[in-house]
């Protein structure tokens, strides 16, 4: 929309993710999904679907959007494209308040289909009523009890909550399945498709302002055509940042600017503009998938702990492994020092074998309250600035497991209590018995990573916000 | 051992991998994997247990290595530190070929250690006694019927067998039995600590002139203190590769090379030497065990056929992970090249949603004849290299789902007609239904990579190699 007035934004977005009124146009057999993951999770506002059939999910269906009332809140439009012109007109017709646009095959698929797309930005543009979309799966809110998925938690976020907003829909639904696995709960998530109404930046200048949304994250793949100046809006909003937003970037090469082209058909941005934005504001550059994934994870756990020090404790129980760690924390610019005196010579007298020197290797005291102790004193050293702890999971759950599981949740807590954060490298190894593993890490609120390289890397977001913070407050 | 006659090398590691006779000192309740890893595959010939038991796995066991008959193959010593030159000496006296020394807390530890570790050096030096070791977890031979850890595959290697040797025990066994879940099989492999006799070239040397490996792969931490001129003997070694090596280095920093010290000991080298190896010879640098993992995965499945083009043509069911996913292989300099006239127009005319431009985003037919049909002929394209396939394990194995699955492995064996590696990228989400499927391609041969990324620099191995082998063979 126009960046204009944040509290008319507000009134539209609370709108768009708390709904008092849905309807559905035009609900089928087809797209169970959207009608699903909204009644299975108890949504308690008024629901009208739009159908050829006469009754779905027990619902009684109407056959036009004219038997409708006017002022819905919230609308899901999923009709072939060549009616979507004729159906946005009654919908602004009868002042719906939101739009999400599914249909595709649009601006991002051929001239027909730009052609209905600017005829599509124009009547929002000169109407009451704001979109997301087209070419989208739109929108999940726990709180406001809707989500396009029937697979994403029900569960309510209160705390430490995560919004997103993305331009790709695939890629959402996996981004917020693989976090709920990871324990990680959202307040509000888009996926907005080729912005024609609503763009990526009125969704972080909202996130921003919602006091529900406490961790921003974002994939971007292009300003909106329809809006010239989003860079310059997007540049204002990070610049007045109050969390922490990581932002993941597609397109960044001219092979992957084609792709987005024909994904979402908005422009694919230069690399200089977000160099700029990186370096004019607290925003968090993310480079992968994978990355993204795992610094919300950091961020969601750690967000209270976030590291002064950019060193890394390595605890192991596998030279190799150790070894290889080392060379790739220390390749993201980050230290693994030494441990140095008197407190080497201390933890030297505690062992018998293994090493004590950081990487820590202490095999067959894993058990013990020894190995408490040892991490503890090395923990405590000032030049660490947070720790990284490799383990496999067992073929076994059996009771001297759980000792050696207890002694690392004590190390955990102690690291959190003074100030460390404290991440697991719990590789992809005998999955099965991996994924028991982390169900039960994730039950005692431990950030799970599948690599020490990308713990580091989550490392590293969390020491760079802490500085780009601390660089703000102070300017 | 001394860089000597290749034969007399040859006729040591035959008895180290297929010894006829073995003995085990000490053998115990404590270490059953030893004994399990040999009784549990049908070792054929005679075994030696000196325990303190009177039998263990219904073998009768023997008081004192003196009871035992003269020149035994393979020996496994397993005793503490202070009595190892001890039962050394016996060894040698009875005339053992060769040793495999378990034993840690030597070179890497403290002083004392390395005073009782250039002591054995000297022992075997002037004996006609070779070994492994010490502290490392030994050998897995399949022809061999032997194995230092019971959960390695029985199943014997003819062909594609690749043969390995690692500085790092604990980094073996995991590296194996991941290989053995993607369904790769091993000749021969040593896990060779400290090396105090033979050394890690003695092992490549091996590994080349052996018709039982046909592909090499190595973790390094350092040259062997005790012959000085080992990086020469490497050099020469690799200067006449006769298959792929892969080599994967551990102790590239500062803080590594303080690690490898305390791991196993060796001089971790200085990386102008290991640049010079990469540029003079036809072995593959390999940067992180994840690669070492992904690549000997590659030329397990798609040996013979190395792309000559550097490019990749990516197949997707998501546009946002495909446009991050031609981001990261144009990053690691491959091309994703635009699909070119006529073959685009051609191509365009046979969908009416997604995209034919490279990527291939063909939502919804991907059980259709038509799915097969585009992708054979974009692989058919001159400037492609090589296809990366992304996809995801499905909720349920149905019959739609065979349907769908069965297009794969059709493409995949198209590909592999026209020389073009096939890789499929399959990421760890929903792992339970993700491990049913990779069982499933493993089945078919097909090889699993867990990102985009990782499946690009597979690629670029195999493609590097190419390119090596057809400068190599040129000069």
């Amino acid at each position: 929309m126009q960046h204009g007035d944040i509290m008319e934004l507000k009134d539209y977005m609370n709108k768009l993710f708390y709904p008092k009124s849905i309807a559905i146009i035009e609900a089928s057999e087809k797209i169970p999904w959207y009608i699903r993951g909204i009644i299975e999770r108890g949504f308690e506002g008024e629901l009208y679907l739009v159908s050829k059939e006469k009754k779905l999910f027990g619902i009684e269906c109407y056959n036009d959007i004219s038997e409708l009332p006017d002022n819905i809140d919230f609308t899901i439009i999923v009709i072939n494209k060549r009616r979507l012109l004729d159906i946005i007109k009654k919908c602004i017709q009868k002042n719906f308040q939101t739009l999400h646009i599914f249909s595709a095959g649009l601006g991002e698929y051929d001239d027909y289909g730009a052609e209905i797309e600017q005829k599509l930005h124009d009547l929002l543009k000169n109407s009451n009523t704001r979109a997301i979309g087209p070419n989208c799966m739109g929108i999940y809110s726990t709180g406001g009890k809707i989500s396009y998925s029937p697979y994403f938690s029900t569960k309510i976020c209160e705390k430490s909550c995560v919004s997103f907003v993305s331009h790709s829909g695939d890629l959402t639904t996996r981004y917020v399945i693989k976090e709920n696995e990871y324990g990680v709960n959202f307040s509000t998530v888009a996926s907005i498709g080729n912005s024609v109404d609503l763009n990526f930046t009125d969704f972080i200048n909202y996130f921003n302002e919602n006091e529900k949304t406490e961790i921003i994250a974002g994939y971007f793949e292009g300003f909106s055509k329809y809006y010239k100046s989003e860079g310059r809006y997007l540049l204002k909003i990070l610049k007045n940042l109050k969390k922490p937003a990581l932002i993941l970037r597609g397109g960044v090469s001219e092979q992957g600017k084609r792709a987005v082209s024909s994904h979402t058909g908005t422009i694919a941005s230069d690399s200089k503009i977000w160099d700029s934005i990186f370096k004019q504001t607290p925003a968090i550059k993310i480079n992968t998938y994978e990355e993204l994934i795992d610094s919300t994870i950091a961020f969601y756990y750690c967000k209270n702990i976030c590291p002064t020090v950019k060193s890394i404790l390595l605890i192991t129980w596998s030279g190799g492994k150790a070894v290889l760690g080392v060379d790739r924390i220390v390749k993201l610019g980050i230290d693994v020092p030494k441990i140095q005196e008197p407190t080497r010579s201390k933890l030297q007298s505690m062992i018998s074998i293994g090493s004590i020197l950081n990487p820590l290797d202490l095999p067959w005291i894993g058990r013990k309250e020894k190995f408490f102790e040892i991490c503890k004193i090395a923990i405590d050293e000032p030049y660490i600035g947070g720790i990284i702890f490799e383990t496999f999971a067992p073929l076994e759950f059996d009771k001297g497991y759980e000792i050696y599981y207890n002694n690392i949740i004590r190390i955990f807590k102690y690291a959190n209590s003074v100030k460390k954060p404290f991440l697991i490298s719990l590789p992809y190894f005998n999955v099965i018995q991996r994924e028991k593993l982390k169900n039960k890490f994730v039950k005692d609120s431990v950030p799970i990573f599948p690599s020490i390289e990308r713990a580091a890397k989550a490392f590293l977001n969390l020491y760079n916000y802490q500085k780009k913070q601390s660089f703000y407050s102070k300017s």
